[in-house]
């Protein structure tokens, strides 16, 4: 298990994502941990956080898998390179697509998890996927394409 | 085209969607109009809401792309039945599946229009396939599953 979760090791320059910046005051700051190959990461939303009464705006769970898949395929790669799990050490990269199925409504004001797998990978990319749960339940699915940033696209 | 937006129409009970409806006060309140068999809406990503510094975050375009699409749904299936486009009378719809391919970096700072069409309908769901340009650029597409919404999930 890595100590830190992964989205705390990405590049200060990197930091700002809504969804899981740690240096973005407004967003969600999701925290994915790398655990026997899987990444984990739990998150309670907010009240009013829903799309009917009662229930998870479906926008918020999308972006959950979105950056809970990237952060896996980070962790992943990382692995399987014998990267260590530091600061500035991963590698990057983005979103190519996201899918998510809603298999049942997601009820609001409890803990959710989520846990990813990298089903394949490449040097270009990985398919990773996601579940996402309320207690035993599994309310949705998701596929995410993670491509590794283009060098263009980087800063530091 | 409809005068008000198609979200504005949607009963008081199901307007607190973080995502477009007009009573949730934190959320994104996305505006879907009806234009010659068309949904267009427009909306201009707030600077904290990046994912890469200068680039909208993921998660937020597919939170357009879905509250957008099921706009669109409900319109199209109006249109279609013959329903005045009033208050409480537009079919509601839920979203079955959402995906969204990433075309090209969104840049934060400037409005991004989506435009929204439904590919096939049934009684029961509609496949609805949506456009998101940053000018004349198509960064992203999506394709959403609605689905009619469950009687047991109504509550006017």
């Amino acid at each position: 298990m890595s100590a830190a979760a992964i989205q705390d090791l990405y590049p200060g320059d990197y930091a700002h994502c809504f969804g899981c910046g740690r240096l973005n005051e407004h967003g969600h700051r999701i925290k994915t941990h790398w655990i026997d190959g899987e990444g984990v990461a739990r998150f309670t939303p907010q009240a009013h956080e829903v799309s009917l009464p009662g229930y998870v705006y479906g926008g918020l769970i999308a972006s959950l898998v979105d950056c809970h898949a990237i952060a896996t395929a980070a962790a992943d790669a990382a692995e399987r390179a014998g990267t260590p799990f530091v600061a500035d050490a991963l590698p990057r990269y983005v979103t190519g697509s996201l899918k998510v199925d809603f298999k049942k409504p997601t009820p609001i004001g409890v803990e959710l998890e989520l846990r990813a797998r990298v089903r394949e990978a490449s040097e270009r990319k990985a398919l990773v996927e996601v579940t996402v749960r309320a207690g035993d339940v599994v309310t949705a699915t998701g596929e995410v394409v993670a491509v590794r940033m283009p060098e263009r696209m980087r800063r530091s």
